[in-house]
């Protein structure tokens, strides 16, 4: 029986667990090094919450985060990534992120007079101005940047920048499209830059990290451990996370039943991929799955999905288990999640 | 600015939180009991994943419960819900729960030589032969339940019956039709009892909780909290979940922005609710959303989404509130997640 306290190889999981393969991680994160070296990447911990993950791009000098939520942030302060962090998101939760002003380089996105209003009350010391761009979300109107830019630095905020999210455009398939389509995004950015100064022009994402050319940094996270969404994009970056389930049912009629559900997969994306044959279908607990004709599997064998969108698969997970093989080289703990 | 550690209604949140409606909460769990009161019901805690909420049902006489995971099963025996504990699951990782054996009365369901095996070498003392009734997931051929119950008798083990889960017909729109094909569904597993034998015919769930006749009692759980897509069916449960978010941004093109993204929600029955307008698309730790023409929102206003599926929904949150009307009257952690 397998030994789930202290697991050896793939084989000894507890399952469902989190496995990340540790050549396609160092690939992932050379193919990123040799494109955006050091400052040039703020790597977004939202993809992988760890902050075990983060040290090791820290080590390879991305020195500087960006977080999507307060409690992220709090994690990184907490392990020590304290250098140059960025809340690339509003809120009106900022005394948390206040309280650590003398502890950590803290820096957080406003995109109006209310959450700069909060950013003044709440002691943080810098902030960027983030711009909508195109993507039907946060920031603010190009033409507003300069007037917050200035309120800012009236009230003895540093502004350091401007931030904004070209996310509609991560999935263009095409890459001259795609870069073009970035290009006219980011002259929407470029403007507002003018009038509100500073060193920083801050966006991109794993979908354009090299056809975005008009940040001074791209923040991207999910590169590093990728998924069956982003494949379809012609980037240098592979799959290297999957969920390892049992197969706990194998059926008469042509289906088998692994203990890898919907509760350890983020669904948005669609159904996770099975390279050994189809998804049926999965349910809370339950992944039924169709083995390629031929193959024959049976109760106690260890299947591997890959995730169609890598960001909430992490977040349903308390750790990640490197694996080299099949061997188990590393646990990295799943610490940034919740809020 | 709001007690975000002593929360005293709604307001004072982090967000995003997860909310329940107790004045809803307790309409749903006393029609429940109208119909299927004590044993007749085994609450599913796959669905509300908290302890709390478990004692509250078994205050109310459901003191039996069953789970979809070995740690609900550990969960519930810590916190002296030792009755009577299904693990209504195939799992080889079964000598957890045999560890359990002296402090709880526990039950595993098998479908197979290697799951019974693992049952009998894991160290629990009874075991349900579960049956494969139409849905396409575990469950033996109704045809081999019996000699699979002879030899876990044979080895020593209780063989308290059988369960069949008939998870294909919860969603059958019409009622009628609903109950006809429950009814068939449901004979093969009254056939399959009549060669295991034992007292207990276990099936059914929150869709088919009054039309499935044929079992001794039901597995039901998301009709505690309940979700937009059972809320289709003709069911007297209401939703009484909802995830409450902050409004961070409010754009000049329509939309507004809240921090309830899909990483809080369960999104494999589609995107929540939004009775105040429409939802226009989730990210990871936002919501977009188009107010009603003629409403005004503000940056900090707060929202409630309600989510499309329950069970992964609470999955994703540590604790839930408990309110009646805009006062926060409890919390309940949600106690029982992760694996």
């Amino acid at each position: 029986m397998a030994d789930l306290d202290s697991p050896d190889t793939i084989h000894d999981l507890a399952t469902p667990a989190l496995v990340v393969d540790r050549s396609v991680f160092d690939a992932n994160t050379a193919a990123m090094d040799a494109v955006l070296p050091g400052r040039k990447l703020r790597p977004h911990v939202k993809a992988f919450k760890s902050t075990a993950l983060a040290t090791r791009l820290a080590d390879d000098g991305h020195t500087a985060f960006c977080a999507a939520t307060p409690r992220e942030i709090e994690g990184l302060v907490a392990a020590g990534l304290t250098d140059d962090l960025l809340l690339a998101n509003e809120t009106l939760d900022v005394a948390r992120l206040g309280r650590l002003a003398d502890d950590a380089e803290i820096t957080v996105a406003v995109d109006s007079d209310a959450t700069l209003t909060a950013a003044i009350d709440g002691g943080v010391r810098s902030v960027l101005i983030d711009v909508e761009v195109g993507l039907p979300r946060c920031g603010c109107d190009p033409a507003d940047a300069g007037r917050l830019a200035e309120r800012a630095r009236a009230a003895g905020l540093e502004v350091r920048g401007v931030m904004g999210y070209e996310g509609h455009l991560m999935m263009v398939d095409d890459r001259e499209e795609r870069t073009e389509r970035v290009a006219e995004s980011m002259r929407q950015l470029l403007e507002a830059h003018g009038a509100v100064g500073g060193e920083i022009v801050s966006g991109g994402g794993t979908g354009t990290f090299d056809t975005n050319t008009s940040c001074t940094e791209i923040q991207a996270g999910s590169y590093t451990l990728m998924d069956t969404h982003y494949d379809t994009l012609d980037l240098p970056f592979r799959p290297a996370a999957t969920v390892v389930g049992t197969v706990v049912s194998v059926s008469g009629k042509g289906w088998i039943v692994a203990d890898v559900g919907l509760k350890a997969m983020g669904m948005d994306h669609g159904d996770p991929t099975w390279t050994e044959g189809e998804v049926f279908f999965l349910s809370d607990e339950h992944a039924t799955l169709v083995p390629r004709e031929g193959s024959t599997y049976n109760v106690g064998d260890r299947i591997q999905l890959v995730p169609s969108h890598i960001d909430p698969t992490v977040a349903r997970h308390e750790a990640m288990w490197l694996v080299d093989g099949d061997r188990i080289v590393d646990r990295w703990e799943v610490d940034l999640r919740h809020w």
